[in-house]
């Protein structure tokens, strides 16, 4: 990092004080930083001024940088307004699942140079300001994701910024994020709802689920409008992923119906091998 | 329990050292139960010997119980020879994750009435005796299937045994026991394979997946021998419910291909509903 041009953030506006923005603020503020927030519930924004972690903020405060951390379609339309308050700030970050459509936001609003796209990959099924946490980023992988105008300053801000929390950030292409979180997250998720939507039209209660099936059926907790709007978002590069899933099921089922008792093994047993590879890193 | 009836288990002939079998040895033998076994692994007979857990099983020894701790298939093959030996045994359990086929085998072999089919909810995804482990079934499910001859003997036995290896044993009808162990767990297990095969055929690396994801896939890790044959001895039961999680999951891409944002919030809120309504179980 560049020391000469990063002199540091001394105070921060967040918006959203949900399980990232309120995880954020507890560890921001709890490291010395002045924290200003904003959310639409009240109780949060009260919670956090009554635990001495947050004031809510005017927007005549001198802030060195600025967090979005509302659910992907909230901060899209969010960021114009944000957009004419910068006066002074050095950075911008947001902090959602995908990361073209605000990266091409920030850059046609022509907030592009102090923008960078951020993806903490630290979100659970819990959320709201209850569900956030001290060390919420500790160890979690960061992605940042810059405008075709980002700069120097802005990109070392971040990553000092998510260094303070914990996180380890990682430099990666908008376009390239969004394809691969379609497959290692944003299926996976999809995946769990549609076990837990088969399940429950089935009368089954997520009580009988043993410890497997409930591992399986975990992300089936997550905020159903967090990922409608992340689904709506990535839609071009989710919908391969999930026709992909849709066929293997539909092969296994195949396999199990006509009895190919060995074919089935062989198939199941490539998965395993492609999982086991990676068992050390779990 | 009747006391009258039970008098308890001093010896047990283990069939299989696996992760049932050689977490049951472990914990039997540490109640001063004498533990006999047979694996087809000499290295964990051999280990479990080292270990002064069990002692290789000749067939001569009085012998109160016999478990049968091998996979679906394994254990249904295991089973006629077994029948030749139960002189002065009083119970016969096994541990698989199927029961209408292992029930009705004991019942055709005409040992029916000592016979209790058993599936303790306590696997995971490590296979083999060096998964094995003290504890593995404290407070731990275990569903107990009597055949159409089970005398009472053998039940209070069989719970007897379960609950002093610390599980909870719940009497249960194999048919139904079947049907929703389809849904429960088998339809988790191949789900996961799924999504496992899809990530694999994009090359993509178990170890790029977030938190979230890898609880998805953390059950693609599982034995492809005994998932390979718990689909085909359950089959009947396991294709309408891959059936009904590949129509959610079509449901959730026509969805997402077709913008239907508010529809699939909706969707996906009953799903957390049906979640959430648990959570307080987990």
């Amino acid at each position: 990092m560049d020391r000469e041009q990063s002199a540091g953030i001394g105070s921060v506006a967040i918006v959203g004080l949900g399980l990232i923005g309120g995880s954020m603020a507890r560890d921001l503020a709890a490291r010395g930083i002045r924290v200003f927030a904003w959310d639409r519930d009240n109780a949060a924004l009260r919670a956090a001024m009554e635990q001495g972690i947050a004031q809510p903020v005017l927007w005549n405060e001198p802030l060195d940088a600025i967090v979005i951390a509302l659910p992907v379609r909230a901060a899209l339309e969010m960021l114009p307004r944000i957009a004419l308050k910068m006066d002074g700030v050095r950075l911008i970050v947001d902090a959602g699942s995908t990361k073209r459509s605000i990266v091409h936001a920030a850059q046609a609003l022509g907030i592009g140079e102090r923008f960078v796209g951020s993806h903490p990959l630290a979100g659970d099924h819990g959320s709201g300001w209850n569900a956030s946490r001290a060390g919420l980023f500790t160890g979690a992988r960061v992605f940042l994701c810059p405008t075709p105008s980002t700069g120097g300053e802005a990109m070392a801000l971040a990553k000092e910024m998510w260094t303070m929390l914990g996180a380890r950030p990682e430099e990666t292409d908008a376009e390239e994020h969004d394809r691969r979180l379609a497959w290692t997250s944003h299926l996976p998720h999809l995946l769990s709802f549609a076990l837990g939507g088969a399940l429950a039209g089935e009368g089954i209660a997520h009580g009988e689920l043993g410890p497997g099936g409930r591992d399986v059926a975990r992300l089936a907790g997550s905020s159903p409008e967090m990922w409608a709007d992340i689904a709506a978002d990535n839609a071009d590069a989710l919908v391969p992923a999930l026709q992909a899933a849709e066929e293997k099921l539909r092969a296994i089922r195949h396999m199990v119906a006509s009895g190919y008792h060995a074919q089935l093994r062989d198939v199941l047993a490539d998965v395993r091998d492609w999982h086991g590879q990676w068992m050390g890193h779990d």
